[in-house]
């Protein structure tokens, strides 16, 4: 065999995903105003919204959904899907693209996400994979979605009673903040995104870290000038991050925090079992006992976050009190191993030395089995 | 409603896809002494490889293919899916998927394509949706795939009878090419990768445009030589409007030339009825048709246009003569209109006024219907 060789290279840069536009929104959410009134009322790009069924009945959204008719405004389009992690499905992506394909979106358009983590990050998905990538932005209406999903460009799906396993990274243009939007939550999902925030306060915010320990009562009570505080705060932090290392080779990795635990958590109790906040937040204390059993941190630490986690309901047992049946470390490890940020046959974690000191390792399973019994 | 704002930036950059390095190998294709023999076997990163029965039958393969056992060589994996376009669905997409998460796949590995466009097109969708985003390489083994579908990035795969209207962009980090893979292809195989060969030296290459027009029976009859030549230009013709223009934002688009007719009549026909490459020497046919009507060429280009069209047997009757019933042109313009290409309800073409001399344009459907009957 004889060999020639050459190279050709390109930007790798996906046109107008450079960038995420801000805004934070107070009072109540109006999208029929912002979006057929105001600033964005001028777009001449068609709009392609997506939003679930549980958005879509919130009083607050009825001057939105009332402009459609049969899922039509003038040039824009509607699509309503089912709520829920249940939803996070492949399905549920080609549905998007099946309906923008039938309207006849092109990929100059932009497709707007309304809802939460589930919504943003199968709209994200969709558009990214939609004539090989159209825009998209969201409005995240939960407080995980706000403190998480819709910041930093990661869209996916489940696949097969796996978290999302396929997915791309790309990020929104446009992120629209209503922090109101967080009272309508039901108890569970809120607290589902105080988890991610008191993590995002944990990797990187010690005055954010302080206020969740010093006032459980006011955040549990969802006080509007404190969400919106917390919310900002952990934006900002995160897109800190995301505008670091966008594609997760190095520091982006410690936002997974709690998640190898959790992910798996949830894989084993069947999707949209827990809540994720709830699996992150149980992910977390095993991450910090784990480091406490490795020497990595001080009792007190470890007391005070283990405190912090049963203030707000989060379960703090070794194996939490839903889970059926015998081997539960032995199952929980085998699903670990198949974590997006192992690199090796070894489980790399997350780990937690004190408040915003973080690293990343790859842990033996034998001391990862002894935070799991 | 009061607003604050602000912005995140990223580097929207997949790391390791900025570039391809390019390998012309002469001689039998051995991707045994490639992959487990020469430089290639030093690559410590695991290796999905993905083919088809049509490929993995070839005698030239043999020696790679018996290296696999039940699937398995060492660390790496060998996964054959059925041949042709029927083939490019998600369904495969995701079949690739599966296999490599249920071999414990990571990230950081790489899928390796050996086969046609549709092998290269959904083994890089895979890689590129993978745990968001793994390596992939090809092994093009059509000549088709070999002047095309692999070089530039384009990922995807057909979805319910539209031709790849998912995907991404997500470069390949190596390919390798054998010209002689050539050798083996059945003859509707080889005359339709001479299309896309055509249409590059119309688009980009004078001299190879000459060639193809005086040299038809040495390029009929596969001198390998010549062929080397053929493939070699092609490349790096593509290579060079590609890394102007990753994500087709204007000048890319031009490769496109009789694709938008081409497109349309393949999914006319029943995806994988004609050649690829057939039906886009027949939309070449229109293309020069319409900008010869529009008086933008010479009635002595499209002659000379249509001659060379004869002489590698391609159709340039303006309705291909299997088409059955009655709308051929309202029929193929409705499916026109959902082209990628278009930004608005105008359909874009890519019109041809001399060789190397394109433009990209709203036609006005009559136009078009003018050169369907």
């Amino acid at each position: 065999m004889s060999q020639k060789s050459f190279k050709i290279s390109y930007p790798s840069l996906h046109p107008g995903t450079d960038k995420s536009h801000i805004k934070f929104i107070s009072g109540s959410p109006d999208l029929a105003a912002l979006f057929f009134e105001g600033d964005e009322a001028a777009e001449t790009r068609r709009r392609f919204f997506v939003t679930d069924a549980t958005v879509a009945s919130l009083e607050c959204m009825q001057s939105f959904i009332s402009k459609f008719d049969d899922g039509v405004c003038g040039k824009d389009n509607l699509l309503i899907l089912g709520s829920g992690e249940p939803y996070k499905t492949i399905e549920s992506v080609l549905t998007i693209v099946r309906a923008a394909f039938d309207a006849n979106y092109s990929r100059k358009d932009i497709f707007i996400g309304i809802g939460g983590g589930v919504i943003c990050d199968i709209t994200a998905f969709a558009a990214s994979i939609y004539k090989r990538g159209a825009s998209v932005q969201f409005v995240p209406t939960t407080l995980l979605a706000m403190v998480d999903a819709s910041v930093g460009g990661k869209s996916g799906c489940d696949f097969e009673n796996y978290k999302n396993i396929i997915g791309t990274f790309f990020p929104a243009t446009k992120l629209f903040y209503f922090p109101d939007f967080v009272q309508y939550l039901p108890e569970n999902q809120y607290n589902s995104g105080l988890a991610e925030a008191f993590k995002t306060a944990l990797l990187f915010d010690k005055e954010l870290y302080d206020f969740f320990r010093d006032n459980s009562e006011k955040i549990n009570s969802r006080d509007s000038k404190t969400l919106e505080m917390i919310i900002n705060k952990c934006v900002r932090a995160k897109g800190k991050i995301v505008e670091e290392d966008f594609t997760e080779q190095g520091i982006r990795a410690t936002l997974n925090l709690g998640h190898t635990f959790g992910h798996a958590l949830e894989s084993l109790a069947g999707l949209g079992t827990i809540t994720h906040g709830a699996a992150v937040a149980w992910g977390i204390g095993r991450a910090v006992e784990l480091a406490y059993n490795m020497d990595y941190c001080l009792m007190a630490f470890r007391d005070e976050v283990f405190s912090i986690l049963k203030a707000y309901g989060w379960e703090t047992e070794a194996v939490p009190s839903f889970v059926k049946g015998g081997g539960f470390s032995e199952r929980l490890i085998t699903i670990m191993r198949t974590d997006k940020k192992n690199i090796s046959d070894k489980i790399r974690l997350i780990l937690c030395k004190a408040v915003t000191d973080i690293s990343i390792e790859e842990v033996d399973e034998k001391l990862i089995s002894s935070v799991l019994k």
